[in-house]
């Protein structure tokens, strides 16, 4: 059984509103030495693979197929072997 | 100038809708081996501190009052040192 953590971000294009919203409110709120703000999506994922490459490719087909759109967002993972019975965080 | 990357999950005892969600969509696509999906939220924030423990007790603060749920969330994060200039992915 393989956990793989998947990271998506924005493009470094694409303009992240979430991310400037949250930059303003945490200066207003006085944390004054907030640069940069960029909001993305994390998965965990578990699943079953026979082997690290195998559950590489399946990690990388569907996050393009599903869980990312490709013209704003770009992802990182990485894969662990794990427990069955190992319960998410 | 530090980056801190936080990733944002659900408690142990919530449930996470869209993670099922992903989950079902994942198995109608032949993708059989999944047996556990979570959604997340993840930050990469850039800030300035004067070193590692005000950096740590600010993304502490911050994270606390404005980014998670408290009741319904939980998070961890690491620090990094990276250059003034250096643009998030």
């Amino acid at each position: 059984m393989y956990l793989a953590k998947i990271y998506v971000t924005y493009k470094p294009s694409i303009l992240d509103p979430q991310g400037e919203v949250i930059k303003a409110a945490l200066n207003r709120m006085d944390y004054s030495g907030i640069e940069q703000v960029s909001q993305g999506k994390y998965f965990e994922i578990k699943l079953k693979a026979t082997d690290v490459d195998a559950a590489t490719s399946e990690v990388e087909s569907f996050t393009d197929a599903l869980l990312i759109n490709q013209n704003t967002e770009t992802y990182r993972f990485d894969l662990s072997l794990v427990d069955e019975d190992e319960v998410l965080s």
